[in-house]
């Protein structure tokens, strides 16, 4: 018997994943007005119209509403017994929020997108390869991780287990404050004098690239990673107020320079590689769910990828976690566990 | 009989100064390290080595030796009636130092580079249908003015009269100020945590790109502009105060954004379209260079590009100041010169 996935909100994210896991045998059903709903049958992305009431049958469900909505999505849903998801670009609010409702809830942030916008655009391979946050917390439930994280990879991403703070720290640092310095910079430029902009170079053109993303998204975005944005804004105003202070000092701003070139060649991209060959690492544990945080946590601070985890259970051994990591960063990883006091092995 | 140019300093752009003025039909002579000049004679950017002594006696000296060492070349120069121009990226305290020694000076700024340095690394191309900035104060000499914007348009470039404050602080909010931001970015982000940068995507990669600048020579460039830089940090700071403080105001942060697209939207690119229709405009005046200033700082701040200039002196007229404008763009000039209280003809 196929699974049943539901999806709130059939636009350009909910829709590729519609397309994705009917593409790999799910039934999917969507709620979304008449005219969207319509479009996504005719393109593939559902099949059948459901609502809010039905879907809590379905075995995943997946909210791809603005993020604005998503909080009130929730409560809206609870209580119920189905697993939820999300893929909001913020998640710190929205997992409290789940954790409120006692909801079975994984957060999830794919790094995918485009331009445009709406079911119209929806593409079935539009998260291949593409890094697929997941939010893990002290009482996220292995198992549920699990579930989601199998999603994740049948729509071809690659999941990343991170904590929902860090993770709006991460897009903070990384998105929401490169939206701001370039709308700053674009005023800037524009208040000296209207030929201003006219003389701008390629690199300008893409430093503020991003200043000209859409309006009404963006302030959503920004509204709903308002804390962490605030804490980046802070550092960031502190970083440029240090490099200010040392303009005239060639060997202060020299040495910035160098570590700024050494932060630039760290960069990765957005689609992640995927190993051909992949270890496990059990940990033997209680089953309490504040070891799966302390070990993601660990592993994520250590830059390595958790590929999948689950809990084994044993009837002659205690109860092991088990990560699926890249067989050359499980040695490293066995070595991180076993200093920070976990028993760990590597297995075959 | 062929005029003289004199380089002091035969790196990328003083090379390349030289190989395209050779192509043009100048003798080049070069002031730099024995090594350096005997590979710009292999290299064909230099006929010959020359001396500081000696190139006092050029048509033209551009002087091409990095931006901190120009102030000293102008006084070793001096006093001398050669015409001299420079290629430094920061303007004011140049323009003011050649003027306290008197000397025949138009300051130049080409909008055209290399990630690469060195003479090895010059193209008689490099300058092919980039903007090159000249600038304009109450003393520059029109003719002189007209002398250096010639040699330019030999290079193959198109330039563009500036006044040397605003100069500077166009490169400081066009170039220098996203070169701190990009550093500082890359530090807020590398701070957050090790794996930080490891999840960038294509966006934050094009956005830091002028981070993983040469380090050498930008503390360089950045202390050389240091008034007009502090000056636009300044603005940056409060305009992303500002941003900050609006954050959560979503209808806000959606107009900043819209006119955040809309300044986008303006900018222009390196390469400027040399159009194939010019027109004439002339100005009668008394032959005072505070005139020209005035004219060109009209003409720069109404986004009209001036392609030529100079003063026409005439038995049965008074003196006219002759600008060359883009054929589409003359009717306009003529109307804003005349609302500034001068005389304007368009000429056939």
């Amino acid at each position: 018997m196929s699974r049943t996935l539901g999806i709130v909100g059939v636009g350009l994210i909910g829709g590729s994943v519609g397309l994705a896991a009917r593409g790999a045998g799910w039934e999917v059903v969507g709620v979304d007005s008449p005219g969207v709903i319509e479009k996504a049958e005719e393109l593939g992305a559902v099949d059948r119209a459901s609502t809010l009431k039905e879907i809590r049958g379905a075995d995943l469900v997946v909210l791809a509403a603005p993020i604005s909505k998503v909080t009130a999505l929730l409560s809206e849903l609870a209580p119920t017994d189905t697993l939820v998801t999300d893929v909001a670009s913020a998640k710190g609010a929205i997992v409290r929020a789940a954790e409120d409702e006692n909801l079975r809830f994984v957060g999830g942030h794919p790094m995918a997108g485009s331009q445009l916008a709406g079911v119209s655009n929806a593409k079935a391979g539009l998260f291949h390869g593409a890094r697929y946050f997941l939010t893990t917390t002290a009482r996220t439930d292995p198992d549920d991780y699990r579930e989601v994280s199998g999603f994740v990879r049948e729509l071809g991403a690659v999941p990343t287990a991170v904590d929902p703070e860090k993770h709006d720290l991460l897009m903070a640092a990384l998105s929401h404050l490169p939206h701001l310095m370039a709308a700053a910079l674009l005023k800037v430029a524009s208040d000296i004098s209207p030929e201003a902009l006219s003389f701008a170079g390629p690199s300008f053109r893409d430093l503020t690239r991003v200043g000209a993303s859409n309006p009404g998204l963006w302030s959503d975005i920004l509204a709903e990673n308002a804390p962490a944005l605030g804490e980046a804004l802070a550092h960031f105003a502190g970083a440029m107020a240090q490099l200010g202070s040392e303009i005239q000092d060639r060997e202060k701003i020299e040495g910035r320079f160098l570590a700024a070139r050494e932060a630039y060649d760290a960069l990765g991209g957005i689609l992640i590689e995927k190993s051909g060959r992949n270890a496990e690492v059990a940990i033997p544990v209680e089953n309490r769910p504040g070891v799966f945080a302390e070990v993601t946590t660990l592993m994520g601070s250590n830059n390595i990828n958790i590929l999948d985890l689950y809990v084994r259970h044993s009837n002659t051994e205690r109860a092991a976690l088990v990560l699926t990591l890249d067989a050359k960063a499980a040695p490293a990883a066995r070595e991180m566990l076993r200093s920070a006091g976990f028993g760990a092995e590597i297995q075959a």
